[in-house]
């Protein structure tokens, strides 16, 4: 019998449904692969083997009464270390907070726990959920950057660990770790999953969202969060209509990506799709530079405590971010809100008689090293514009590590965007 | 010599500039006001007078050293007890956190202080800044509420217990008490107080503002805050063009309200405004079902905690309204945020030609008693337009209590609407 660590999340569901598999023995067999695994991975920020296994036991007596709380019940899953937990510590990936333990439970873990999911643990965020590298490393090749900062929730996914986690985003935090760790990455649409008790970076671009190992496996965890139905797979709608993108930095992608990227409208085509180059009015290209006046902006009020108060325990990375960001003013930030306000409408106008676009879930594979977890061109304009996106692994690099793209729809079609992500999937890796 | 405590914040800024008023003497003054009225009006719900008089005499020694930090240089402010404090108990105006004591400073307390405010103590919120009565008595006449949930600021501020203080509004927070009390509340453009560290209640409408006694002295709290320039009082534009709304539940203003807008324009026009009423498309008429969806929709998943764990130990009013919400749909909630997008843009096109809208600051007087904390009916629309919006209380109602306006501009303009707050402030106060 297969291990049931490596099930995914709808496997198991389905399994403990019929009652072949316990939510104790799957959490039992996700723990055992921890101890295998991470003192290499290094994914996890704070386990408590014992009060997981409780809460397993818990939801099988719970399913033997026949009170099954939700399509997440007794399913394992991770909780990024920026999410507050009042089980364990939470640390958002800083010494700042060494030994921190919440009052309250995050928003969005209460949802989980009331669709019936067991918090298996805490994983590692890099330091505030920005861009200083963390321990974590890439699982299929540990010389690698797992990228960040939803290091640890990407890594434990991808090395069969938990079947499903948290992740946020804020720049590329989700789709980055997602694509070089060669896991499906779902980040909602904006505001889609509450966010009272994650630590507030950019609260115009802070989207919260889930790690899982295929599109169905994402899906589930997310609609069970957002409070919709799970999406029909494969969709009754058929192939979808997609729009490719190169964004505005183009420029950055690898030869290994664009090459993979071009040759794919070919495959997409064969499995039935119409596919077309979306073509966007070049006053779409200011994007880039509003989203960082945003985030930067933003990022420095909200780590106003820690900058203040603690910058020597900051990294250098985001100390100088912080310090540096102090160089937009007001009127430019307001400037920077227009342009967004802007660049929204001409998206929705450019997609109409489209599903969905596709373009890179990163510029290529996962960088050589810790240090660098990773550029955010490909992701922050996304974030910004508050899009679903879906990042799948579904192209090998030159390394031998993933590759993916993302598939995006217009704001609150979470749905169509999943079922094409699932249709773009399965063309693909097929 | 004036009592210190009387001062307003820009006359008490400009003793202390001068040399003739010192941090430490004006807390001291407050100190002495809370003791001898805090036990009839209840505004504080956690004081450290030792601490705080530390924190004024580290100020008056940087004064003396040439180190002014900024303009709110040995202020004392009254911070609303739901935003955190790392040196006070927060307990969000419920036993459920009860001695809760922070990891550190919300970022509005940490940008006070940068600018070399004291914090005098916290004030006390309805719990969790919801509808449910909190102890506090509207110090104009006890047997009347203040307004919620920023209860204790408001009424503080308005019995000169300290010159500052901060208020936050969801549906209508801020201008209610402020108008109840008699105070100037000032709600800024929303996101333009940095809302980390506050407890999240809806995340679309959540505004953190200020209130003082006085356009100017709000001004001052919020510019530096916010990090705008002081705006020149008078402006050097003369008076504003102003349009005068009322707004789709005109029905629930009392004939004293009633009476007092009717004979406002003359008084404006007499003053030199040009004034007109403002004409919105009926479809703006949509904005109220819309905010108050968002509003159930996103306060019951930020509250799931409290709903879920601690449900015995809410009001029944708000276990009520967290239970009620859950009547709303993904879809419905989607389709509010449409409604209330085209709605801003409806406001924006309608306010071309003026400066600011005029419109009541609530529906009359402060009910008697403290049970009823007044409707939302005169402000959760403009919260969810996310504009900003300055009370200004100007008029007297048949009972004796204060009743005011609201000066409401375009996002993003606040310097604009609050100079013509302040020329309505003269025009009407004259």
């Amino acid at each position: 019998m297969q291990e049931p660590n490596t099930l995914g999340a709808l496997d198991a569901a389905a399994r403990m449904a019929a009652g072949t598999l316990t939510s104790e023995a799957l959490v039992l067999a996700c723990l055992e692969r921890i101890q295998a695994r991470d003192p290499d991975v290094l994914a996890w920020a704070h386990l408590d083997p014992a009060l997981a296994l409780s809460e397993a036991r818990e939801r099988d007596r719970e399913r033997r009464e026949g009170r099954v709380r939700g399509p997440l019940h007794g399913l394992p899953i991770g909780v990024k270390d920026i999410i507050d937990t009042a089980t364990l510590p939470t640390e958002y990936g800083t010494p700042i907070y060494r030994g921190h333990r919440p009052a309250a439970d995050a928003s969005c873990v209460v949802a989980a726990r009331e669709q019936g999911a067991v918090v298996l643990g805490k994983t590692v965020s890099t330091e505030l959920a920005n861009r200083h590298f963390a321990v974590t490393r890439n699982p299929h090749d540990l010389a690698h950057t797992p990228g960040g900062s939803s290091s640890g929730s990407a890594a434990a996914v991808a090395d069969r660990m938990v079947p499903l986690a948290f992740a946020t985003q804020t720049g590329g935090s989700l789709v980055r770790p997602a694509a070089y760790c060669g896991v499906t990455g779902y980040k909602p649409t904006y505001n889609s999953i509450n966010g009272a008790g994650i630590k507030l970076l950019a609260p115009s671009l802070d989207t919260l969202g889930v790690y899982g190992r295929t599109v169905a496996d994402a899906a589930l965890f997310g609609s069970a969060l957002i409070g919709f139905d799970m999406p029909s797979f494969p969709s009754a709608a058929g192939a979808p209509r997609i729009a490719l993108y190169r964004t505005p930095q183009w420029s950055l992608a690898e030869p290994s990506m664009a090459a993979a990227f071009d040759a794919m409208p070919a495959r997409l085509q064969a499995a039935g799709a119409a596919v077309a180059e979306l073509a966007l009015p070049p006053a779409m290209d200011a994007i880039i530079d509003a989203s960082n006046i945003v985030n930067d902006y933003e990022t420095r009020r909200s780590l106003a405590y820690e900058r203040v108060y603690h910058l020597d325990r900051l990294s250098p990375t985001l100390g100088g971010k912080l310090v540096q960001a102090g160089r937009w003013s007001r009127v430019q930030y307001l400037d920077a809100l227009r342009t967004v306000d802007a660049c929204r409408h001409m998206l929705e106008d450019g997609l109409r008689g489209f599903d969905v676009l596709v373009t890179p879930s990163a510029e290529g594979e996962a960088p050589r090293g810790l240090e660098n977890v990773g550029k955010t061109a490909f992701h922050q304009m996304w974030t910004m514009l508050h899009v679903p996106s879906v990042a799948v692994p579904v192209f090998t690099g030159p390394s031998g590590l993933p590759m993916g793209v993302q598939v995006i729809g217009v704001r609150g079609a979470d749905e169509r965007t999943l079922q094409a992500a699932h249709w773009v999937e399965q063309a693909l890796r097929g």
